[in-house]
């Protein structure tokens, strides 16, 4: 049995090599981290070294300080038996998911930064893990450092989770804040963004809310137990959100966030969206400024429970990761019992058919007939205002209802609507 | 070496007892959890089963619906080797700490809820587990349900943790929030937080800061490595802080909370404190209300994070130690490699050696002279106002230094010192 006494029979002389797939920002941090911290990350592994074997980037690294662990043949990683964790920081889906699968084949754990991966293949590479007595993790793909995945799946175990919301895009956060706090055009808060690095020169992905929805997806997977795609997710970015819209919600005493949000109801499905929402100010989500992410997680006996810190950034980022590496490495004998069912038909249903509370921007030629029938129409709907606000707008909150009802009620008034948004009891 | 062929050879029949002692507000709610989401914790367990088989109380509970699991008598538990976990919420160290003693020696995992016993007997409780490999969790001892003891030893494991500081009480933030709000005075508020059952008819523990101190001794233990007393930790509760004081902080852009906080200097060495300070409202623990709690932890690689929820209360904390019931169950075969070391003399050191910045309200006979000394004696001190303030009182805040050196500059202002706080930088 024993193949190898040599091993075996030092005390303790357990061994762990890492690579790391990807150089960019998260590789090279995670790179940086597992140096700067070695020592106290080494004895809290439950090994001996926990060293780089290899880091694989198509670049030349060659006069990297690191030189000498580049290469560009990820079969040199896959091959090599001494490799027992492999870090995916490489982003999309390919190579990433054949790597991957490779890997855990091989009997190698995988540790991911890359939500696009996770929210498209997660269901597909956590069965491998399972099948190869592995571990597949990806703290670092949901808030950044933020610790989000192992508290949902441990901390709250005793919980039924019945909803959950996040900030979990810091660009369109910083955008939302500057529009917020400064009074900027989103066109100017979106090219302050890309001047401080924190927006791409194509911000799509952010913007148009596609990043969250990855997000909220993982989120949504772990939390109810069904791998949800993206493509279920009704997405909207913030590129409609007008400086009209931040000041009725500044007014009214609240802000517009972008919320990823899932949300469980009776008969055991699910609506999964990504939004501008308006949120009050007494929310611990309203103070959660710039880049910075949150996640709040509703179980029924914690309530409501927020996460806070920082959702992006080169070492918040390592620093999920190398917890995840972390733990791969404390469990080698026995896996982590972690992960989810198989997506299922029809589980994640119209977000009209939940109950919300809806903001409404419209305009209108006669104020005075609008106003009366939107009262007529809404039980004690909130009329609001602005400074400045013209003689031909009307803004208004209706009252928690079917959403499908309460915008077919909204059509039917005389009123041309700019802007619908959900309004959250957080 | 089979000693029961039978269990061995059942596939997965592998089965849980579970025993409570003291059957008080969350000795109750985590039986309550248990039984109501009873499949899903169980599937989470690892185990078929993860029954409740003895609730140890000395008072009458034969006529409760779980009447036949009640016992008064402690040996029932003990030598029962069926019942493999142990929840611990009898509260105090007798005869708590003999009982989880006995337990972890009999190879039982215990879970505690119970913050006085870990703070005053953690590393060797600790130590008992390790050496009978079974596992001591305490999810519970610290901020209610809100996951901070894992995420810290886990999540936050590639970090090297430099402070962590939280709303560790919800009974006094319950206070000092209905000060800021409500502008009430401290004993009407105290008063209100009694009839609301939020204090108790003695609330000293709370008021005095003593509850947030053993539960910063778990934090610092927990974060720097080695175990920190109550004794240690320099405490200070509310029961000084005036209307004058909360409205000197709010016309500053801030408010006054109870913070319990530990602080590693640059010689390795910490300080542990707890007492008022002022944060201003931008940090995310100034929204912080009520009985709600939260703590920041401020690693290198992360930042900082915040954890947010209910601090207290029968189903969030019933929660946590839930969590841990599960983590037991699922660390039969190897236990968590979890704890730290003993304490050392001369590592908490005296908190006037570390550097803040501090907030002074004063009376002084001649207004002028003063102000104009404590900008002699300060660079760039903040003088701070408040609505209907008295030609007799100045309130400044002194520059970030090392505290010694700002208390002897103001022992030497003319003024007679009413009211010093820190004012911490989150």
């Amino acid at each position: 049995m024993l193949k190898c006494p040599y091993i075996y029979c030092l005390p303790g002389g357990r061994e762990m090599q890492i690579a790391i797939m990807g150089f960019g920002t998260i590789g090279s941090g995670v790179a940086e981290l597992l140096l700067k911290n070695q020592k106290s990350i080494v004895a809290k592994s439950g090994h001996n070294t926990l060293d780089i074997k290899y880091i694989l980037d198509i670049r030349d690294f060659s006069n990297h300080e690191l030189g000498k662990y580049f290469t560009t043949d990820f079969n040199d990683i896959l091959n090599d038996a001494s490799v027992g964790i492999v870090v995916e920081c490489m982003g999309g889906t390919t190579p990433a998911y054949e790597y991957v699968s490779s890997c855990l084949k091989a009997g190698k754990s995988v540790v991911s930064s890359n939500k696009e991966l996770v929210a498209a293949k997660g269901y597909e590479l956590l069965e491998l893990a399972k099948e190869n007595n592995v571990n597949f993790l990806f703290e670092a793909s949901v808030g950044g450092g933020i610790p989000i995945i192992r508290p949902i799946s441990q901390c709250l175990a005793a919980n039924e989770i019945g909803e959950i919301a996040g900030i979990l895009n810091g660009t369109t956060n910083f955008i939302l804040t500057k529009m917020i706090e400064d009074g900027m055009a989103f066109e100017d808060a979106l090219k302050l963004a890309q001047d401080n690095g924190y927006a791409e020169r194509d911000p799509s992905a952010d913007i148009l809310g596609h990043d969250a929805a990855r997000k909220i997806c993982i989120l949504a997977s772990l939390c109810f137990g069904k791998h949800v795609y993206p493509d279920a997710v009704e997405t909207e970015g913030i590129t409609n959100i007008t400086s009209e819209d931040v000041a009725y919600a500044k007014n009214w005493g609240g802000v517009i966030k972008l919320i990823g949000r899932a949300k469980l109801n009776d008969s055991g499905k699910i609506s999964a969206t990504v939004g501008p929402c308006l949120i009050q100010n007494h929310s611990q989500l309203a103070s959660v400024d710039d880049v910075f992410n949150a996640i709040l997680v509703r179980g029924d006996a914690i309530g409501d429970v927020v996460f806070y810190g920082k959702g992006a950034g080169k070492l918040p980022t390592a620093s999920a990761v190398v917890a995840d590496v972390i733990d791969c490495a404390k469990h080698t004998a026995k896996r982590k019992a972690f992960g989810w069912g198989p997506a299922e038909e029809n589980y994640v249903i119209d977000p009209l058919l939940q109950s919300t509370s809806l903001y409404v921007r419209a305009e209108t030629q006669d104020y005075v007939t609008a106003f009366n029938e939107v009262n007529k129409s809404f039980e004690s709907p909130v009329i609001l205002h602005r400074e400045d606000e013209p003689k031909t707008e009307i803004a208004f909150i209706t009252p928690v209802m079917r959403e499908k009802e309460a915008r077919a009620v909204i059509e039917k008034l005389p009123i041309k609507v700019n802007a619908v948004l959900r309004v959250l009891d957080y």
